[in-house]
């Protein structure tokens, strides 16, 4: 058994191996190593169209036991990862892996793949919707592996997580593989997430419902990556690919909070010219974003970059001149994409480059801001966005770990309460991201400080602002909620999470 | 003894290694590897700014016998690589080998390093001015290894070229080592060369007379490769960099070539819509490209993209319509710089994409149509643009022979004579680009198609252009200038021409 964040987790999990457990956040750092790729080579007039899905698994001979990649920027208009996996369950293929950087809700014909063996593994950053509950259920074979946005293309760049074919959804791409985003009936914009897979993948193939004649214009993913185009009728529905708008919560409460983060962030000396900045695209995370954009204008400052999956209103930020550049890994929404499409300073950025910890400096290092969201926070900090109250799956890490990292100022904004449940807990459910990255929690009713941050606590005495313990803050929520029954676990292990550096923070296991 | 194209090679040469012969330009093919790639992670807080170049090269610890990189964007107006190695001269390392893109003229410094032992190895794709001299006398201690624009590439990226440190050049770097060559004092461009170097260097140092704050936009190198950064106060002379602007020639002779050049592609059927096109920035390869556009507007023909080393010339046809695109290796001159910032369409490659064999295609195999200078060809097609008529070494393939070996249509055009010299030979003095990737020879006097494209002779049959076979060309010059004396050389090796694929194609021996 090792001991992780007074977790309990075997040093063998069957169906994943040896467990190295997770011990601190930057404890795992130096010599690292890319990893070699094979590929083969391609000679002038040899033509890389193919006819139809079938005909490109033809030629890629999969087996049993492969991998498969997929990206999620098409979110949850994703066509792509269904068709593939129709296609191959029919060839009778079985114990597949699928590397889904993102699951969710459309990918629910995943599920029977899982029930009938031609999937037994999944490796995602991300998963929501039926895959998840299926996975909590125990439904899949081996246990699922949880990475983080930077995480998984360090697995995939060191070998970690070796890729036999990755099927790259391609709103555009020309007939020698040159792929973008912006264009195409499917447009979502950058397609930072499915670099690491193009690189590194054995094997290629850009699936399009957008083939242009060579070479496109602009070039996300180059030609020297891709080994087929195929053609499909519909790569994916517009309506669950982007949201026409991102929009600022009219929620009074979350309203408040956002308010306070605000404050938190102005008292902390961050708001200066050169800061940097990232949030989420959910409502109370958007509203930190406006209180902070009047901070900025009041005190004339100009940021360096914000950063992150991009929303409409940091374009906005960009074209008054609050930050000098964005970069973006993920469009959020169509104005995102155009902005991203047409303004030079909003930058393309690779899952890798934004994220990934064994590189000569990820974007997330240079962060100085980040808002966090949380399901759970427990008294030391350390936060659950992987499993709901109920102890089944319903999101992951994404971004989150990364960015509280590598950000100066990790705050979590969440309300104190939440379907009348209290977040604060001594223990949460399951642990995505350590509680030594996390600096602030800011709920309605008031804001805790990291204790390792006596700096930031100092200053924050200064303000008016609610300062009380963490213990404090969850006694607050209890004596409004009672104390919460703890959920009631099996001791089969459903997922394992994995931490940025690939050392094991957590496990999911089956709820009773 | 190897046999190479009717050359006798050693099977082994000294300082160099076993000799792989060049069979064929397509004859190693198939499935390849991208070597791994160490690298020291890099953490937050830590900085990449390092005060002077002494003091990068304490931290990079170079040791004798190491291989130094360099780009040539700044051409011969480069200060970086004389510089650094002065640097380390004073330092007292020995046994180094400079992998530098391409040598000019403004690197006379190295001669001196090569004569006390610092260099003792030198691997580029073009050597001119007082290096190539050196070289060519024997002064350097291990054959030079000569190579392609697109062979340095897959000779990075395969490993068969490691590179322990790469000093890159940068007309613009941020504090955390995101590049781009299109702002500064020291602006080039396209900064294309220089990426195999910084993605495959086990340290990389960027190297800038133009630090701004983080982050740099654009970014065509990213921070997730660079180590350090150091500036310092030139990095080069914009004179030397890029011309002014690049002309066509006015010379009668050059101007006759030209047309029946452009007459020759127009009776080879390639001037269609989608078509693609590469030339270099010599006057009568700018005097072809004027002479196709004609006949492109004349039939209202939009190609797809013009490649390579880009002019002024191709960015007004870019901006007047004639192409949808064009893909930048390098900027030749201003215009081409600022169209290369500015306009989308105008688009970066990397020499790997441009030329490299072994990826999932580069760009030259959708290449239709190349111009070629020359500066002896022989009757078997074989191409020399190493070494002059006096066997000095003056040149390299830089892209001859990867474009060459992509092209449908591959033109050599050239006076039939020079400075009382026939250009064609029997024999030539150094085979750089093999005949079976020649197509056809353009001169004043007679136009000679390669015997192997029966199809191209059958369709010039049609026109009254003044066809010849390449013996009968070769005689016509003899008769003007005679046969010219052969130069005699020793058996000792300076220079080993590899073939794009890494395979030797020739060697340059000491002229006596």
């Amino acid at each position: 058994m090792k001991h992780i964040l007074s977790r309990e987790i075997p040093d063998y999990i069957e169906g994943y191996g040896s467990v190295k457990p997770f011990q601190g956040t930057f404890s795992d750092i130096g010599a690292k190593t890319r990893t070699a790729v094979k590929l083969t080579s391609v000679m002038p007039n040899q033509q890389k169209v193919i006819l139809n899905l079938e005909e490109a698994l033809d030629k890629l001979n999969i087996m049993d036991g492969m991998t498969v990649s997929f990206h999620h920027h098409l979110r949850n208009g994703d066509f792509v990862l269904n068709k593939v996996l129709e296609t191959l369950a029919a060839r009778g293929v079985r114990d597949l892996t699928v590397a889904a950087s993102s699951i969710f809700p459309i990918h629910a014909p995943l599920v029977k793949h899982i029930e009938n063996g031609v999937v037994t593994g999944l490796v995602s950053n991300y998963i929501s919707g039926p895959v998840a509950e299926a996975v909590s259920k125990g439904k899949l074979k081996k246990p699922a592996i949880m990475q983080t946005h930077g995480g998984r293309a360090r697995a995939i760049e060191s070998g970690d997580l070796h890729i036999d074919v990755a099927f790259l959804a391609a709103p555009t791409a020309d007939t020698y593989g040159n792929i973008n985003g912006v264009y195409g009936k499917a447009a979502c914009g950058s397609l930072g997430y499915a670099v690491a897979d193009a690189e590194y993948a054995d094997k290629t193939v850009a699936v399009t419902d957008h083939l242009v004649p060579y070479p496109a214009s602009p070039i996300e993913i180059s030609q020297a990556f891709i080994d087929y185009v195929v053609e499909i009728d519909s790569i994916g529905d517009p309506k669950g690919i982007v949201s026409g708008t991102t929009r600022i919560t009219k929620n009074p409460v979350a309203l408040i909070i956002a308010k306070r983060a605000a404050e938190v962030i102005k008292a902390s000396g961050l708001v200066q010219d050169g800061m940097s900045f990232q949030t989420g695209a959910g409502g109370t995370s958007l509203a930190v974003a406006a209180e902070l954009k009047k901070i900025m204008q009041q005190e004339g400052v100009v940021g360096s970059f914000a950063s992150g999956g991009i929303t409409g209103y940091l374009v906005e930020m960009l074209e008054e001149g609050l930050f000098r550049t964005l970069f973006d890994v993920q469009c959020f929404d169509l104005k995102a994409i155009e902005s991203y499409r047409d303004n030079p300073t909003h930058q393309f950025m690779s899952a890798s480059m934004y994220g990934n910890p064994h590189t000569k400096g990820a974007v997330v290092n240079n962060l100085d801001i980040m808002i966090l969201g949380a399901t759970e926070i427990d008294t030391n900090f350390n936060v659950n966005v992987t499993t709901g109250s109920d102890g089944v799956i319903m999101g992951g890490s994404g971004g989150h770990s990364d960015t509280a990292a590598g950000a100066k100022l990790a705050i979590v904004v969440t309300n104190l309460m939440k379907a009348r449940l209290p977040i604060i807990k001594d223990k949460v459910m399951t642990i995505t991201t350590p509680g030594e990255s996390i600096d602030v929690v800011v709920t309605e009713r008031g804001i805790a400080v990291n204790p390792r941050r006596v700096d930031l606590l100092e200053k924050l005495k200064t303000t008016r602002l609610p300062l009380m313990t963490i213990n404090e803050l969850k006694r607050l929520a209890e004596t409004m909620t009672g104390v919460p029954k703890t959920i009631e676990t099996s001791e089969e292990i459903v997922a394992v999470v994995e931490y940025r550096d690939g050392s094991i923070i957590d496990v999911v296991r089956k709820v009773k």
